[in-house]
């Protein structure tokens, strides 16, 4: 199930971060002299408050003055493009060797689990691909629109940039996310239930000024993108979406988009299922009805109990996760410990957030920290204590059009067990008396 | 002046994106047949409005279907820890060599030029050093708190993370920013006159909260915040300004912060000058007056014309710039083009930014791209048409208590010109005929 690539990520760091002569120093002192009279982590007493800390016993500190302090480190020039702290190479995206017959047509799952706040960072966003990451270079790509337009046109990167931007922090979900759960997989690992999300700053044009150059023609309502990868990745999406606040985005969090997610330019459907924000945007075709493509027939559709399939699922339901504790974060003290997690609702802004500690039998609200934004991931907390019991830990989000999360019952009451996309339903985390947690199904 | 590294970035790449197979043979459709038919960049004709493009003439088509739309890329398993684009190895934090005697007591510069939205990628944060980067094991790790409290305590890093976090985005601006400037050294490019800036959300504990689990004595006013470099920068803070919105913070954008950052652990200090946000934070010290360190004596003050100085000036005063056109970004096309920039005010919420295209004589308010945050970047962008003349552009913020960024020669009335800290002047770029932008001093 771990499909971790870790060693890559070390020997970029090694090329571009740390000399090896100072590299090969610090090795020594962290392994010699430098360390020897170290505290080792988790020794925590005393003090009760939300969370207990050492006092200032000369025995529990660490030698009086740190190694790191006695040293030059590496000055301005060392690094241009900065990288993450080798102490955190285990932070990185990871894949289910088992999920596709090939990694060029899968996906790899966000580190949650080991992310603060709402902003994902660019190198840990998931990646789902249909044929692998397109590399394009700008200066040759282009956007065409046609169809039901006035004047068809072909826009270059540098016309797109010559447009005013928006810039707006939106969560991208796959519609796949958690859809392991939805017949009992039960992985054992907040990465891979929720990891298919990431939350950016997207920068771009909206694509209503796009489509203003051109000239939308009365019967023109549907529009059909479609990707400039080898599979030629394509989906219907209504006039009025697009209309609304659909962007041309070509950054992400102020840099350039990633290529494994859509550089040079991507659609952005705030709120919708990933499936739909269209990398290497290549072309955009206006018509009067949907095109019935692919991704939008045999797949991206819940097949229901009846035989019947809902399709043209777009808007991704309000959906919520706990994130600490959770199964790769254990509850390590008795006492105060934070539940931590993310909310989100496709449909508009998360209103409330409330959190479980025996399985959904009562609830208590959580915090919001600012700023808590439309169709954007949002932070929630609050303190449980553990007493050494099993407690059994759930999160349910409330959306400003009053939308609440459902349980797993609840949901398939509706719409069966066939299906894999769309599972928002709530999930719940066994903290047992060892204070490991395990992935359950409650109800 | 340019003190670029790009070298060791495209190492980066190469070792952790691109398989070198996969590589070697893209290289070769790159050189070869693949790009045979490609038309250029830069022929925009035709068509009126806020940006002109091409219509859709396939004269001007790349070839139909493009070579990277031909063959599988990589899949998900090629970067666990994804980086940007190969053809955006230009954008670089860059350094000046001349400034100080070596790089490890040195500063390098937010490319802002290149960037889009208001969240700095954090591998694009500007670096100002007193001591090179001090590396630290987040398990060695240690907060002590000390001086005028109750109990002295020390926190390690598994301690902080145990309570509620908040996650806000915050401007950090040098006091040194744009202070070669000051006395006209007029250096040709905003990632030099205005990159020593960077913005992303910062997750961590209030410092009230851990002040908190001290308790802090009733003649204690003022702490000493003191880093775990070799240098120990340290400054004094009066406890009001620790008691409303300062972070001790551990994430920027979702992820721990780089090294450069001060990884595990910095001070935040939202408005005030970066010098302050102690990194690698070691100590804070309550006591009941300042301590007039060197940082807060013979740095970061201004010697006025009479020969006193002004110290303690903490909060950043309101500032803009306009970051396109400007040196890097010529201004390529008669008729409309965009002007983007930045706007940010250490005393709060950015109200309005006002552009001028004839150096301050007329002025026209700016759009102001949702969403807008107190302490926090906001964009600003405008149209402006241009017939090849001689063009003087410029941007004045209002803040929303009523401060207006002033002119230089304003500033120099009140400050003299023996500083080079804290200069908020407003910038002017100077577009000649040939489109080319240059850095002038007006007034």
């Amino acid at each position: 199930m771990d499909g971790t690539k870790g060693a890559s990520v070390d020997d970029a760091r090694n090329t571009t971060g740390a000399r090896p002569s100072s590299h090969a120093r610090r090795q020594f002192l962290r392994t010699g002299a430098g360390l020897a009279g170290a505290a080792a982590a988790g020794a925590v007493l005393g003090r009760s408050g939300p969370a207990a800390a050492v006092e200032a016993d000369p025995a529990n500190l660490p030698p009086n003055v740190p190694w790191w302090s006695k040293y030059l480190g590496d000055g301005v020039e060392a690094a241009p493009y900065g990288l993450p702290s080798e102490y955190e190479s285990h932070v990185v995206r990871r894949n289910v060797r088992w999920l596709t017959a090939t990694t060029e047509s899968s996906v790899n799952f966000t580190p949650i689990q080991d992310l603060h706040g709402f902003v994902t960072p660019n190198g840990l966003c998931f990646e789902r691909h249909h044929a692998g990451v397109a590399e394009v270079n700008p200066v040759d790509f282009r956007l065409m629109i046609n169809g039901l337009v006035d004047t068809p046109m072909v826009f270059s990167m540098e016309d797109i940039l010559r447009f005013p931007a928006v810039s707006r922090f939106h969560f991208l979900e796959c519609a796949a996310n958690s859809g392991m759960e939805w017949r009992g997989a039960q992985l054992n690992g907040v990465q891979y239930t929720h990891g298919m999300i990431h939350c950016v700053q997207y920068t771009g044009v909206p694509l209503r000024v796009i489509l203003d150059q051109v000239g939308v023609k009365p019967n023109g309502t549907w529009l059909m993108a479609e990707g400039g990868d080898a599979s030629g990745m394509n989906r219907s999406i209504p006039l009025e979406k697009a209309l609304d606040d659909a962007i041309l985005a070509y950054a992400m969090n102020g840099e350039m988009l990633r290529p494994a997610n859509g550089y040079p330019l991507r659609l952005v459907l705030p709120g919708w299922e990933g499936n739909m924000w269209v990398k290497w945007i290549r072309r955009i075709e206006v018509g009067d009805q949907p095109w019935f493509a692919r991704e939008e027939t045999s797949k991206y559709t819940d097949l229901l109990a009846n035989g019947k399939a809902r399709y043209f699922t777009w808007e991704m339901d309000a959906k919520s996760v706990i994130t600490g504790p959770c199964p790769e974060k254990p509850v390590l003290h008795k006492g105060i410990n934070q539940i931590k997690g993310l909310a989100w609702s496709g449909r508009g802004t998360v209103k409330e957030v409330h959190v479980s500690t025996d399985g959904g039998r009562n609830w208590m609200q959580a915090r919001l920290p600012d700023p808590v934004l439309p169709k954007c991931l949002t932070c929630f907390n609050a303190e449980f204590e553990w007493t050494g019991d099993e407690v059994l830990l759930q999160s349910r989000v409330v959306d400003d059009t009053g939308y609440v999360q459902p349980t797993m019952n609840a949901l398939q009451q509706v719409r069966g067990v066939n299906s894999i996309y769309h599972n928002n339903a709530i999930q719940t985390w066994l903290v047992n008396k060892t204070g490991e947690v395990e992935n359950v199904r409650l109800g």
